[in-house]
């Protein structure tokens, strides 16, 4: 068995904790100052705000992946001129306050339409005053919102038609990606926690190294690397565990099941850990036992197609160029399309991370083409899949920063050929 | 400390997991018999769905707690008179076509809105044939579908429009809970599992009640009782476990942290284990040493509010009566309000429990009133919060079932008060 060797990464401390926690603080003027020159752009008085992510990145309130399920309404945000309003039924109110001591917590109690209203009228509008809203002016007196951005890729429909019900006087502007584009563009603490969740991924993967043996089942290895990162430095998963087996590695997001490690075969694990509400992201592609050619030849083609596109994002960082998102697909697409596996490699080349595992942005063939946003953090992914036969993929994460001129891995487990068992 | 003696549950097995696996391919005809009444009347010739717990339901396609998120639109259903269309991208494509062998899969790749015309235009009318479809017409010749249900609880008002300005000659019907109130009543495996979830649960605290001493954090008991659940029967968490001491028990929902168990003070444990789909979910406040006079007060109240609502329902049951969800959240609140505590229990009672951990029926004040669904499976919950001191919650599953005259509590943890530590 080849053993990797993996620096040691130290998990993060209660100090870092802290600081990252400090760091939030100071850039959530600076974020909401963004969203406030974009509103006063685009002439919307408010912003009405429900994703999990765009409310801890903007108010600081923070709700555990999936816990906005049964949170009701509790997380979701208005931005005015000079304001922000969290809003939090009884079960959320004490924890908003309390993580939230710049806004102004509403009690909402599944009732959001009917105080809608109410809401809206409290709101000091940001196109009548410009983006700098300065005290907070008698609302009962002042102008009134007339136009609310409301993010509409996670508001339900259902939802939207309650909201302009209850006002009509107030249009309802749906909104897309204005948050996220914010999002996408990297702090450096950010950077940092995303860096300690690869950290803490990398250092779970080698740990694990030694209980991959013929016999152990895929959902064995999947809870186990999860315990490592868990006891180890990952307040959460990023998500649920890839371990797959044999054919079943060629199923890019199935479960880990029952079937047995197996000599011959590639073990695919997918994973990544939170740390401070950032994620990290890696897949590795091992070999229990000797490889055979044919996922070998695999390997290898992946491999490349992969370092082509690191090469080509190193080259464009040592030139301050910004390629776009389509053309590192194309990169790494071509070198797999070549070889005659265009097919096999259905989905993108990678994603932007942060506090959604995947974000802006988007590399593939179906995004619309932009430049890179820069400095940012992204996937980068291929995988070659025969139905019920193989699979291999391999992922890294990587900071990208031309302007100052830093392009870097950030995951740092081995990309070569790893035998195991 | 006083243990609990828990009746030993076994973890399920292989040869349940198959009989629940066969017993939901039998029931998904039925299911979609159901659904395509509901549609007949409601005079729409087809259905689009996109939650995933519908998905699962109504198709056996299974996308895990979260998954949907980087899912794309594989899982969304299409039903109409005679089939049932299931999208799945590539990464999708062969899990979709082993679970949903009596579905047709379509491939999407983000280009849901591009491809709706054309899917529309495959679907042959309910409206127009009655509810019960004959075999597959040659869509081309046939009635084309003119009036579609969408899931408007769970559709996002941006994909919405897409969808509306895609095809603008058939109609988009905003519908929500038609799903749902189906899987409010339970069949016999799927209060099965409930139970076993209940079980596992069950059994893990059990086990974890010598590691709690003064000292230990609430995230080390968290993680352990995680463990217990997942190594013993889980096959996932319901939700992330809660586990808050002293003052930190008076937020409902609030995350287990470094804060240590102190002697003096409750402990609430807030879990729920999965089991072939099914949650669990039960609180449960302990004592860490004796309790304090207050502490034991609340405890006691919210215990007699909660048996209040169990002997509620019991007569209900013996009378084959179907009470109302407002009145046996009333029958609970009423000793609370009548203590004094009417603002330190801000939430309802209790909540259907299935694929979800929060469904059908609701049980509060400010729910629709409505007699309780039957078969049915949902929690009882009443609790005292006093804000930044101290917080007792008591919650367990029920099965009520008058037309069986049958009204059991699935969670078999004593409620007594319990001294750890």
């Amino acid at each position: 068995m080849t053993l990797p060797v993996i620096a040691a990464v130290a998990a993060p401390t209660r100090d870092d904790l802290e600081r990252w926690a400090e760091a939030d603080r100071e850039a959530r003027p600076r974020r909401l100052a963004r969203l406030r020159e974009r509103m006063a752009t685009e002439q919307v008085d408010g912003y009405f705000g429900v994703r999990r992510e765009n409310t801890r990145y903007l108010t600081g309130f923070v709700l555990a992946e999936g816990e906005e399920k049964v949170a009701g309404e509790s997380g979701r945000f208005f931005v005015s001129a000079d304001e922000v309003v969290v809003l939090a039924d009884s079960r959320y109110r004490v924890q908003a306050e309390e993580e939230c001591p710049e806004a102004r917590v509403e009690a909402v109690y599944g009732n959001l339409a009917s105080r809608w209203p109410e809401l809206l009228a409290s709101l000091r509008p940001v196109s009548a005053n410009g983006s700098n809203g300065s005290a907070r002016s008698d609302s009962s007196a002042g102008p009134r919102a007339r136009r609310i951005a409301v993010e509409a890729a996670f508001v339900s429909h259902g939802a939207w038609l309650r909201l302009a019900e209850a006002e009509p006087r107030v249009e309802l502007v749906p909104v897309e990606g204005w948050v996220e584009e914010l999002r996408a563009i990297k702090e450096p603490d950010e950077i940092e926690r995303i860096h300690a969740a690869c950290g803490v991924a990398d250092a779970a993967l080698a740990r694990l190294l030694p209980s991959i043996r013929p016999g152990v089942t895929e959902a064995e290895l999947a809870l186990q690397l999860e315990w490592e990162m868990r006891t180890n430095g990952a307040e959460a998963l990023a998500f649920d565990v890839a371990c797959l087996s044999g054919p079943r590695a060629a199923l890019p997001h199935g479960s880990p099941g029952a079937r047995q490690v197996t000599p011959g075969e590639v073990l695919l694990f997918d994973f990544g850990a939170q740390v401070a509400g950032y994620r990290s992201d890696m897949t590795r592609t091992l070999f229990v036992g000797e490889p055979t050619p044919r996922d070998a030849a695999i390997y290898e083609l992946v491999a490349s197609a992969q370092q082509a596109a690191l090469e080509a994002l190193s080259r464009a960082v040592a030139s301050g160029d910004r390629p776009t998102n389509r053309s590192i697909d194309s990169t790494a697409r071509d070198l797999i399309v070549a070889a005659g596996h265009d097919e096999h490699f259905g989905h993108g080349l990678g994603h932007g991370i942060g506090l959604a595992t995947h974000e802006a942005p988007a590399l593939g063939r179906t995004a619309p083409e932009a430049p890179l946003p820069a400095p940012t953090v992204f996937s980068v992914e291929p995988g070659v899949y025969l139905d019920r036969e193989t699979g291999v993929r391999i992922e890294d994460l990587v900071l990208f920063d031309p302007d100052a001129r830093r392009f870097e891995r950030l995951t740092s487990f081995p990309r070569e050929i790893t035998v195991v068992g």
